[in-house]
């Protein structure tokens, strides 16, 4: 562990980037955690009207206006996806596969995601069911195991799994070149059931099915009780208070995953207010 | 009364103006209340960093952007102060002077007033110190009044006094030439302290002192609960939820009057989201 940051922001959508500004600003040492993308979400809006300041603008304009200022600002982009946050007491430990990271304050930015479960995907949740492939492989030692990932981090996660499990399959819901090790199978069909007795046994495809004694989906954000264990949430998403505190001493959150409305200026202004939040927490 | 609006915005801040933007965009009918100079306080800034997408811009230049998009958008400032606002049950009476607009939804957005209270001024608040003179004026007739203007808006409200009252002085604290009516003793000191017995009978001044009956602050933000009576507050700011409800029903506040921090991007998330609560409300 070499350095504890006073600001670890998880999420580079409005909300992550208007706090990373503000941290800044302010003074504190940070660490931004996203991807240089930004959000996919902000390139994929046809046209947004209500970011006040800019008339009509492409999701994809607006995206290099936030690039641009955060470029200027000096700020820069760790292109690492946490998988579990552990509230320590006088600071938060960030796990990263096996890489940890410290930082007194977290600020959660991490989006919602829109994909309907799979059915029977929150029944056998716990029970074969999972969204971390990392944190859990160690359970699935010898036995089979299918990753379904919407996107190309999933791969790496799916390697580390091969090394324990007996068999891996992939699913991958997005396109792309797949860097995946020998032995991994490929299976490009669209997941809808998972079936099982006490615990998890089959996965049913749209075209065929899987004998499997775990599914780990990977979606592009992960559920926040997932992420940080003992987080409040209220409806699906973090419970924070007018001033973006969340339960936990410390966890500031911002952005689509404490709520409605789903608007990037929102965010952007919850992600202000988190920071500021954070930064008073840390003069006390 | 010809018309009730879906929405009646009060203030041109970024609040008022982002709450207008989403009225415009979810085809509701609104009325923004405010100045054409959208926001003394945004126009004065030197240096905005902290306003996503735009790096490093001056008051200005954001204030600029921002007459620029709701021009593009069609949108319209009504320049009238707003004394007080009466929630009617099914709608709210929104009172300038003698006239009434009518509104099923209200968004505040009115600021926050950042002088400091004179001496004595809140110990006789009610017991002849007001901050509606319009309101008041029939209280004052064949009496001495004492008015006090951040603005020149308040040049309007020292005429209309003038008809009733014996006498009336008027201290502006700001600099331009003064439309007022004959008679109106301009005082140019500076205000310190409220003197008098059971009520008010005297002001003092700087270099000088008014023996005086009634005394009328008008500063450019009312206090929200003398502008909206039964408004609920929490120390100096309008009380709202996560959906920047107030406590009355259809009644939703944005940007500095609903609390720090005073950011204008955190103002501008905030009138997104009262904008699409009121427009939710209006869909029920």
């Amino acid at each position: 562990m070499d350095k504890r940051y006073d600001i670890a922001i998880v999420g580079t959508g409005p909300g992550g980037l208007s706090a990373a500004l503000n941290a800044k600003i302010r003074n504190k040492s940070f660490i931004l955690f996203g991807n240089n993308n930004l959000s996919s979400k902000v390139q994929k809006a046809p046209k947004i009207n209500n970011y006040l300041g800019f008339s009509s603008v492409s999701g994809k304009e607006l995206g290099e206006s936030y690039g641009n200022h955060i470029k200027e600002m000096g700020i820069e982009i760790t292109e690492e996806r946490i998988n579990n946050i552990y509230a320590m007491g006088e600071y938060f430990t960030l796990m990263v596969n096996e890489k940890a990271y410290e930082a007194t304050t977290v600020i959660l930015a991490t989006g919602v995601e829109f994909s309907k479960p799979l059915v029977g995907e929150i029944k056998y949740l716990g029970r074969g069911v999972g969204y971390c492939a990392t944190c859990d492989a160690p359970l699935y030692k010898g036995k089979i195991v299918t990753i379904i990932s919407s996107n190309a981090e999933g791969e790496e996660e799916a390697n580390y799994v091969s090394e324990l499990a007996s068999k891996v399959y992939y699913i991958p819901l997005y396109k792309g070149e797949y860097n995946l090790n020998e032995g991994i199978l490929i299976v490009n069909d669209k997941p809808i059931e998972v079936l099982g007795e006490s615990k998890v046994n089959k996965l049913i495809l749209k075209n065929s099915e899987i004998e499997t004694d775990g599914i780990f989906i990977l979606k592009d954000a992960i559920p926040p009780s997932q992420l940080v264990p003992g987080l409040k949430e209220d409806d699906g998403h973090i419970k924070v208070d007018r001033l973006m505190a969340t339960n936990l001493n410390g966890c500031f959150a911002a952005g689509d995953c404490v709520g409605k409305p789903y608007q990037y200026i929102k965010a952007a202004g919850e992600g202000n207010i988190a920071a500021l939040s954070a930064v008073k927490y840390l003069n006390k």
